[in-house]
């Protein structure tokens, strides 16, 4: 390998990095990433895609478990299906500056691996915290063309976090987790084009699936090129623009990219909470929003527009739809996993609210603000607008907001567990000699 | 979905799309593939790049036949190996308007499904015809321009051949089909950087295992975007270039690519085939090579420099090497898996030889030509130009020559087999109740 390239650098950062290496507040990060993880992964154990995927992922039986399921299987194939669960609800943290979900790709594999390996809590939270740091980081330095052409960004640099964590559980060393690094940039994919169908969650469950193969066949001697990420026929050039060094390795160990990890408080798209909260603030003024409500204006910048202005026929599209955001937050005051469900995207009330939503391109607004302007039957006129959403990091999720979020997800998903019980070990897990409580845990029967 | 779709169309086509319908010809081209991807796999299977992979998905036991190697893997496992194991000598098969190796993502998941499934010998032909030519349109419909930007085609497009072959034996209607390709887009990947590295190998087995857990999650209920392939935000866009889909669809049916198939003569990169042929030829006129020459110019096209003008440091070097392929021909008069192994690789008459080889750019010769030059000790100087290579679509392989390169690859990769019956039963799969014959004569132990 050449003295230095970007699979290098991160390998020696990744392969050297120690806990007490990273501030407590960034640490903190890593734990509240998995407590945010095992909860999204709880919400859907029960939901009919997970049960697929369990069902297609479960003849490689194993010693992995599957979150809120029972089953136990191959590292692989749990971390397939766990990432699926994690990322069904759209209720992932979310690293702004990129729009990388990235606790689903990293998570599953390092916990799997953390579990079958017997290693301890201190390990999975180490491995969690330099995965999305290198997945954030790749991001970063393609940002923002890389999603704009159509990657999926969580998927497309997902598998490098999913790498990275495993490399690192695996006792790789520099070189080893630079091969994971090059060799997962030949398993990159996953397009913004199928975000609104089952296949973004493949992209998903893929991006820690094969992270944790490409760092398996490293640790079996498997090789990349050097630049398999900056080179002439590499990742950054054929996914559509070269990479910044600069951004990719800046004051590595200094800067924590983990530390902007956010998390969401409603399960949809991210840049439809600002849309959520503004629904949410003027329900406050109504008493009776099915029969007040004329009609209600959203107003947004292109990316808002892009990624949510679509009619809604199921509750995938509710959860990238700013009508049925917008509808939701007007007609119930809230936007939980409820409202995202099958049963109230259906609703009669909520159909009728949704047809009452217009959407407008406002090229002022910064990116993720909305304007709501509600017009009612009276003639009155509210309006409000939203430029940093609760959850995100001018409004960041309190440890006790994140802690309800769990509760509802885990009564929402229908496992048998103690959410209480989950909340303590994950903030324990730097003083715990096994994750295997935690697993029991979460098992879920 | 709407009325027609790039996915949609193909999906009706592998759906609807029966052994009767494809000309005699272009089935035995089929079976000439599975043949070629046999040979392949059983040549590699000692290798210790196959053993590390078998190691890694080993874990995933069940019922699917690795060949050479006597493992029973869970068929996405059995695919990974399998591919890798094909793809691994550089002695695919090639559809050279692509550059698309299809045998290796293809074959593997439709032996696997067929093998596991209890299938027959047709099944296996047809799902292998339909894959192979849905692999290939779509590489065509985004060539050259996507294999120019750095994908490494033979993967990025492999997986679209995995899902359509997997979907087919899986018995999915054209509206399942249609999402398992839809689903593959989100799983395609794959370098030219990572070429010469095994990191090229886990991309072509990653193309075999994701299609086919694409196909299984379409079985599913798993859906994929209409869009998926050629939409605003989908894989040919975000990949570099829009789809052409005249190209992707025009005459389908009637207009073959998989009738274009062609198998190596050489295990090397196909644009150095007509280095070998020129060393071959040249070899003729001389006694003593060594001795006689001194200085050998190889000159081609920008794709032919690109590809092969390369210092080698071992045998995956040498695979991709102007220098070794003009050296081991003018040396040895052959160039076999022998010629490419890693003892002759690092021989030192070899490397002498190498050393001499110079590459100079002629942009008047065609893609895939080469002019060679050999300068003798003497002062007389010897020059031949190779437009068609030995195994080109204009002097394809005979099915004896085919015969021949199983024969030397079973011998060379050391399973116990009998390479006879095996062509035999190849040849005599559409007859073939079962392929479990043939999975019993591949198995090697």
């Amino acid at each position: 390998m050449p003295e230095s390239s970007a699979i290098r650098d991160l390998g020696a950062f990744v392969a050297a990095t120690t806990l007490d290496d990273i501030p407590p507040e960034v640490r903190h990060q890593a734990r509240r990433t998995l407590l945010n993880f095992v909860a999204g992964a709880l919400g859907a154990a029960s939901d009919p895609t997970v049960a697929a995927a369990a069902r297609v992922l479960g003849e490689c039986t194993g010693r992995a478990t599957v979150i809120g399921r029972g089953d136990r299987l191959e590292p692989m194939a749990a971390s397939f299906v766990n990432a699926v669960a994690s990322n069904l609800l759209d209720y992932d943290d979310t690293h702004l500056a990129t729009v990388i979900h990235p606790g689903a790709p990293v998570a599953p594999p390092a916990l799997a691996l953390a579990e079958t390996r017997a290693l301890g809590g201190a390990d999975l939270v180490l491995a969690t915290a330099l995965g999305v740091e290198v997945a954030c980081r790749i991001g970063l330095s393609v940002s923002p063309e890389h999603y704009d052409r159509g990657w999926h960004i969580t998927a497309t640099c997902g598998v490098f976090g999913s790498a990275a964590a495993s490399a690192r559980l695996l006792g790789l060393d520099a070189e080893g987790v630079a091969h994971a690094i090059g060799i997962a940039a030949s398993a990159s994919s996953g397009l913004v084009e199928n975000l609104a169908s089952a296949a973004k969650n493949v992209g998903v469950g893929n991006a820690a699936r094969n992270g944790l193969l490409a760092a398996r066949l490293a640790a079996e001697g498997y090789a990349a090129a050097p630049t398999a990420l900056e080179g002439r026929l590499g990742w950054a050039r054929a996914s559509g623009r070269p990479m910044d060094l600069e951004v990719l390795t800046g004051e590595l160990g200094s800067r924590w990219e983990l530390a902007r990890n956010t998390y969401k408080p409603y399960p949809c798209g991210i840049v439809m909470h600002s849309v959520v909260d503004a629904g949410l603030a003027l329900r406050a003024g109504l008493r009776d929003p099915l029969r007040e409500v004329v009609d209600v204006e959203v107003a947004g910048d292109a990316l808002l527009l892009a990624r949510g202005d679509r009619a809604v026929t199921d509750e995938r599209d509710a959860r990238v739809s700013i009508h049925h955001c917008a509808a939701a937050a007007l007609l119930w005051g809230a936007a939980g996993v409820r409202e995202f469900g099958r049963e109230r995207v259906m609703d009669a009330a909520v159909r009728t609210m949704r047809s009452r939503v217009r959407v407008a391109l406002d090229a002022s607004q910064p990116r993720g603000a909305a304007r709501m302007t509600v017009r009612l039957a009276g003639g009155e006129v509210l309006e409000t607008t939203v430029v940093h959403p609760k959850g995100s990091e001018a409004v960041p999720l309190s440890d006790a907001e994140l802690e309800a979020k769990l509760r509802e997800l885990a009564a929402y998903g229908g496992a048998r567990c103690e959410p209480d019980a989950v909340i303590e070990a994950v903030w324990g897990l730097e003083r715990a000699p096994s994750v295997a409580p935690l697993t029991a845990l979460v098992a879920g029967r």
